[in-house]
């Protein structure tokens, strides 16, 4: 990758040596961890790192260091993706077999907590890893900032937060979720409503724009319930929420397939027939959609290929190979099953 | 640990000094990969490692490296586990909070093909981690000598394969699955059969032994389906088997909630009426349990628990601690909901 333009001209080793007084050697030296460094110069050259805002070039330490052949895989929002999202496993083998194939370690990591981002911004800087795949990041991601920063190879799974320039593998969430919408309209519903999810997330936040888009003029804001996870309960909540709101409606859009299987459970439990009384369509096509009753019409994302092809990205800038910057939008489809 | 009685006396590091005819400390600086060390001493360190089949004592040389600070989460059947058990996903966070509690770094490495086994070896081999958690290792696991062999800090989630004798924190699966079992029996069904799975690892066959031992002489092989993992599909293929050979059928234990929810959809698929026709259990108490319809009568097990004690045990070992070689259990309970 080639570094922005306007971006800020790097401080570099000889801008610390310089600084520190002393030679370029010795703070490479400092630098790797190596013995037989005396105890001022360590500490001139932390003091210069400051001044200067030095922040090592991993691509560049690599070439000198013996590289770690690992890398990272980082969750966050475990709980949601994990108990909720079984496209999370498709991806993680996906990433794996292409990482393993190209001799590297996949190590996955997990961001749950304010602990968890601050030991992993150490194992990032410490050089455990040579590149990151960042899954689900939210707005102002400081783990984000510091791949930005350390100018880490790293590919993102789905849109990287705040539009940062890094790359990434997406599906186009909007477009998918107008083209599924724009379906449920021409079937003839004519009340069609939403549950929208996470939508602090690119993800959530896109797919109920492509369905407001879809709708256009027909679009009404309040048949639209926002939950906050892509989850089974959140499903059960919006789906009542929606009852209760329009007792009439007779489409739902869920924004997953996890919400739309628990807005079914709601669905069965006051008598409601689906697809005759109400449509209901997911998106994912994850194990849950062939496993609801009726099965589930959805939108099929590649799931396995976002993380083969976020592993390819990564492979590729470590082999200091230019990427494409713009990221990569992988093709999605509807499968219409009977639930719609 | 105290080493196994009987257990071949290690090489050690003075082993190698004097076949190489090198001084310790020499063999130290190779040993930890430092510079300033000529190659023809690594050639000869080499090669005497290899002469006195030296293996490194990871714990001693902690004590003289920096440690990583990192401990594994090894995981073995990925397809099987992530797309299909719920479970996976609490052990994995109950393990992560417990290290990142203690300051250290949960790094998931998944094990999914010949590849991934032999380059794990090497990360393990490596230093990258300083001790392991394993998770369902199946019978000759080779990941699991070699943990043996280093002496690693590690502990397994379920029994260690081949009865090795090492840490582990399990539930009793044999004993849940028989009181499961008997509480079908009381419950005044007569035709009780099995969906087994996964007969190659403990867990699996330990469920079918606990089914056995409860059903004492009313036990009919022929009730018995076996099929390969613990997920949905397998459950479909089972329930198939069990109602060709015994059409009159009345009770199904399925080893595992996934399981079981595919034998619900087919009964479903023929009309036969859950439970008043025929009832099923599971076993887990995942996700699935509550959503099926009916929700299902099933086995608890403290998946988090069992991640975090597991962690628990590792970080003991690395305090340098003597622990119980006998392992953990953890209790589980009955959850009785519909479905039996």
């Amino acid at each position: 990758m080639t570094p922005s333009p306007g971006r800020k001209k790097r401080s570099t080793i000889l801008d610390v040596a310089t600084v520190a007084g002393i030679s370029r050697g010795t703070v490479s030296r400092v630098l790797n961890g190596e013995p037989y460094v005396s105890d001022e110069a360590r500490v001139a050259v932390n003091k210069a790192i400051k001044e200067v805002g030095y922040v090592p070039n991993m691509a560049a330490r690599n070439l000198v260091r013996q590289r770690s052949q690992a890398v990272g895989l980082l969750i966050h929002e475990p709980h949601a993706l994990f108990l909720e999202d079984p496209n999370i496993g498709s991806i993680m083998l996906g990433a794996n077999t292409v990482l393993s194939q190209a001799g590297y370690q996949m190590v996955c990591l997990i961001i749950d907590s304010e602990l968890d981002v601050n030991r992993i911004g150490q194992y990032l800087n410490g050089g455990s890893i040579d590149g990151a795949i960042v899954i689900s990041a939210g707005e102002n991601d400081p783990i984000t900032e510091l791949i930005e920063q350390l100018a880490m190879a790293s590919a993102f799974v789905g849109l990287p937060p705040n539009h940062r320039p890094l790359p990434f593998v997406s599906i186009d969430n909007k477009k998918a979720a107008a083209e599924i919408t724009a379906r449920l309209k021409a079937s003839g519903r004519t009340q069609i409503g939403m549950i929208a999810s996470a939508l602090g997330r690119a993800a959530g936040a896109d797919r109920l724009a492509g369905f407001e888009d879809a709708l256009g003029s027909s679009y009404r804001p309040e048949l639209v319930a926002m939950v906050e996870h892509f989850s089974f309960d959140a499903g059960i909540a919006g789906m009542r929420e929606l009852l209760e709101r329009c007792p009439t409606i007779d489409a739902v859009f869920a924004a997953s397939d996890a919400v739309a299987a628990g807005a079914l459970s709601v669905l069965q439990r006051i008598g409601r027939r689906v697809p005759e009384d109400i449509a209901v369509v997911g998106f994912d096509d994850s194990v849950w959609a062939q496993r609801t009753n009726p099965p589930l019409s959805t939108v099929r994302q590649p799931a396995s290929e976002l993380g083969a092809q976020a592993a390819e990205l990564v492979l590729a800038q470590l082999r200091g190979e230019e990427i494409n910057r713009g990221g990569v939008y992988l093709e999605t489809s509807i499968v219409w099953r009977d639930s719609a």
